[in-house]
């Protein structure tokens, strides 16, 4: 299933994507896409409703991310072999963890906002782990039974904040720097997370190009190492770090993004989002 | 006023201290103690309750941190003067913030679970602000009109896993690692929140004595500059540092937390935990 949340801010309904990619309105079955809709229980309940029989969404209505709730945004630093090659970084031993502030979850379509004193803004496309079921140290060959689906994140970055002090969160959750969706798709129809072309274009130029296969932890992996130290819940989702080609890289010299310029990213199987960057007000 | 939660975990009732220091009961009134009810019109609406009306609760029952449903828990890194030139460590320009998972939230005198392959497990006494407003960008002047309250935090820390990445949050987060409370006390209460003596015990011998008055950065300060880079919701705690004695400073050698060691810690006017040390199952 690809599971969605459609509506205006604070206005969000639940919908689902039949199999012509249209919307159908959830509404008279569940009161939104929560935690507890993810879980295997709740999955199985969403599976058992006729979709073809559901109301269908207008077209170009708002899309938010696809659950709401959510309790963590965990994410994995430098994950891709061919980024850490491309930026001379040296490839980790373990997993590096850091934290998204929920508050900076937003729609796959909505507008990046620059925070002011913002100079340099960057791009990420990444995979996005759904949780479905509770996980605390549990094994690599058992970690995907423990995960709902998966959804696109853009890891929206201030890399001026980041960088000035050793730890990273200050500059990964401003507000609106957490585009997730526009899908959450289930696990069921990914049939290889470690397969998965991906890509992400800035004013239409190409910028990143990747493939899941060179995550040099793999989903599994991950979410096997985080439940080591952090308890995960249904609704959190994780992020897997990004493949080469951010404006951080870039060659002779760094590019960041601008107010006016617009972000597009796809995953395989995923779907795309679109964001303008706007001013903070 | 005084705000707690108690019961068995899962099954945790609102109460507020009386002028004798008993637990009286606000089942009646609210179903929980949720970041709603620490707005300022949420807070309004218990201090209008007679209090002195309500039943007592029985003497010796558990504590649980005293909010529900916490949706944010940023901690601040080495904030205190004396600490830092303990440490002799520079002392930083800004604040350094960090994500404490929370999954790790506990009540103030629930057990500490080392977890598995835990070696270097320690102590941070902490004052924790308890957000009442939302907050984005606000200026320091106006910052404690945004705090709802003050609590005791242990920052519990497992060095290890926090020194082992640059990333600390991974040894921030384990479950247990959180305990909070055992009260919520009203902004109102607290005449100075930069003049509150603390202290922690280890075994009953003193480890930590300090004063907030030493932090380098204040309360309103913290609040301001964290609002810069992430908005600030009800019922988000932050945590500001801690003063010297932490375990990793102790000489001639560094001190661990072991299976069976006893934490009690206080601050002036916020009440004290005790937490036992136990291996994880």
């Amino acid at each position: 299933m690809r599971l969605c949340r459609f509506g205006q801010p604070g206005q969000e309904r639940p919908g689902v994507v039949d199999a012509q990619g249209r919307i159908r309105d959830l509404s008279a079955h569940l009161t939104d896409i929560t935690p507890a809709d993810v879980t295997p229980a709740g999955l199985a309940r969403i599976a058992r409703i006729d979709i073809d029989s559901l109301p269908l969404v207008e077209q170009g209505v708002r899309h938010a991310a696809p659950v709401a709730g959510i309790r963590k945004f965990i994410a994995i630093g430098l994950n891709y072999r061919d980024h850490a090659e491309e930026a001379g970084m040296a490839i980790p031993d373990e997993p590096v963890i850091f934290t998204k502030a929920i508050t900076c979850i937003c729609g796959p379509h909505d507008n990046i906002v620059q925070p002011r004193e913002s100079t340099r803004l960057d791009w990420e496309v990444e995979l996005g782990v759904v949780i479905g079921t509770e996980a605390r140290s549990v094994g690599e060959a058992q970690a995907l039974d423990f995960v709902a689906g998966y959804c696109v994140v853009n890891d929206v970055s201030e890399r001026a904040f980041q960088l000035q002090s050793s730890q990273w969160d200050k500059g990964k959750g401003c507000d609106t720097f957490g585009p997730l969706g526009p899908w959450l798709v289930t696990r069921d129809e990914i049939a290889d997370p470690q397969n998965l072309d991906m890509w992400l274009d800035v004013n239409g130029e190409r910028r990143q190009t990747g493939n899941t296969r060179t995550m040099i932890f793999t989903v599994a992996q991950i979410v096997s190492y985080v439940s080591r130290y952090i308890t995960l819940q249904p609704g959190d989702v994780l992020c897997t770090g990004t493949p080469p080609g951010v404006g951080m890289g870039m060659k002779p010299h760094p590019q960041w993004l601008q107010p006016g310029d617009t972000v597009r990213l796809w995953i395989e199987g995923l779907g795309e989002q679109q964001q303008t960057v706007v001013s903070a007000p």
